[in-house]
């Protein structure tokens, strides 16, 4: 049933404006990101610059920074499987104009509902970040 | 800089992909779903639709079956949280032709890797659910 | 060797001021709250109260606006564990002044780290104790 | 390959001993429980018995009483995924001679690491499930 | 009342075929996982090769490529806590007849239930370990 | 509404009892746990010592060797965000008298609910732990 419908064709609108939307978040070309996919799962990257970036980074209901430390919170309460959320929007957080205080202010918020030992993780993570981050503005 | 790049164009070809897909793996119509969310989030159920029905049930790496196990598989893994997963793909699998024992058997897999109580509740659950398609069928 | 130190005292300065930021931020006295623990655990409903409302509440690193949009993705991001925890914070980040669109703009920013179906759950959900704070305004 | 390996023989012996294990922590027989199970999963559930009661309830290295609080610990880190665990362990831990103080010291325990909601929902159905157990003892 | 109970006698008969299985899906002697235990906890190591390649593994409900891919997508559904059990997996997977198309298509199923960075981080680790499984090959 | 509250007051006597309990449960001084968050969230360290060690290790419901294999077995069923729970508490359980054998004891009970690789992670962690507490004591 499902072979008479045609492949969905692939929205370069969205794409591009995905990688635009990436470039200015996060500081890099989206091409970068990409390119760690592309011996795996090159479709798997497209979905994703087109999804998160094309059309939720796209969206007006929230301002960057705030969106930006609710990711953070959401990454955080994954624990573990998290940390790679960290290392990924802490910079951004910076970048859009949240402070360290900011920052640390959120994760401390996590701990009240996703515990210590996460909080303990993400605030030690956190820690070495911003440090690479202020490294890296110096 | 975000806010010079305009607003992501709905891919209208991919939504109504992903609206033919949906009501060929579940055999209702995508609408039904979509009016469930049309007062709180109506972009979510849109991204929804796009991506899980247009992008990924649109791929022609896995066939039918063996999707709705694998997505049968990774739900029951979330525990509490996957339940509805099971609620949503079990119908879907047996509609594509999976049996009873293969999803029972599924379920027993995942038990080896996401332990007993998770097990016994999407077994327990399936059990239910297909009690409710089968009596549904006849 | 660990009973030679005394019991900690209680901080009752710290208690009073929990208790009263959990009212200026709920809405309802704390002990309504305390008085659903006190045949279980009265102590653990303490520690709740000193260290969340008393501690946490108590810092100026957030706008109250922003601490409940985080621990409201933090929240979502526990998937069925956190949804009395969207229960407690909802009405809370709309009485502090959050918008409607900015709770589920909060809740479509989880989706793209917690996944779908923790998204949609948490989206229903938050359709349904919005629709409850609605009612109970009017 | 694997075809050319012969089923595993069902061990019956430890069957017949998971069975009186489950009998003496629990205070039911396991034909209750396995009856449960015997139109969706009949093998899952002699998995059960068999690894649970069978081998590890035959362990030396912890009392019983220890063990009890040691997975009602495991399951309430689960959160909402470990609710029935809590539903199906306390009272057994009732029955091996834990104190009720016990139950809810584990419990607050358990909160220094899985976080605050998680520690609150187990502890309120703790409660629940103690004035249950204290109701059918009257 | 437990210590009436005599000791659960070993199944060496259900062992063995464990351990056959065990080399026939991942193609090493079980031998040298059970020594990984040795110093630790080798009864748990026995009660592993019992249960899931013993009973689990001996059943005849999925074929063994649908199993593997089933196990993949409960692994990846785990997040940071289940980058083992694909390190242990995907290579099985490939053995017994899967492709590597396959094992992608079974991560970006997962994604739509287990999100994005479980899926990223999983998509990341398979190519990793496909492509050592090909280095192993060539 | 809440700027109207004063700070909460630091409760010096409680955070110092916190300190003396770190020190005897862990053997080492509470002081080098808080230098590594002094440049990140000293608030948050001073959180942890007052209500884990000044509020809850102050309890006299369960005695320390139950309260350390409590918290392993909790620390244990969070998986990979949990491997430094088992790091910190594990020779602390040693320190308070419970046996390697007890240790092992509890993750196998773990197993039953939380799962194969979470508990394979655990007790390979474990032996590596204990291995290293037992080359420092000689």
């Amino acid at each position: 049933m499902l072979d008479e419908i045609a492949t969905t064709p692939r929205s370069d609108e969205r794409f591009k404006q995905g990688c635009e939307r990436f470039m200015a978040v996060t500081g890099f070309p989206a091409q970068a990101f990409l390119d760690n996919l592309k011996d795996s799962s090159p479709d798997f990257g497209r979905y994703l610059i087109e999804w998160v970036f094309g059309d939720v980074y796209g969206r007006d209901d929230l301002d960057l920074k705030t969106r930006e430390l609710v990711v953070i919170a959401a990454g955080a309460a994954l624990g573990a499987t998290g940390i790679d959320v960290l290392k990924f929007h802490i910079p951004n957080a910076i970048r859009v104009g949240a402070t360290r205080e900011q920052v640390f202010g959120a994760l401390i918020q996590v701990s009240i509902v996703a515990g210590i030992p996460i909080a303990l993780a993400a605030i030690t993570a956190a820690g070495q970040i911003l440090s690479d981050v202020n490294g890296a503005v110096e």
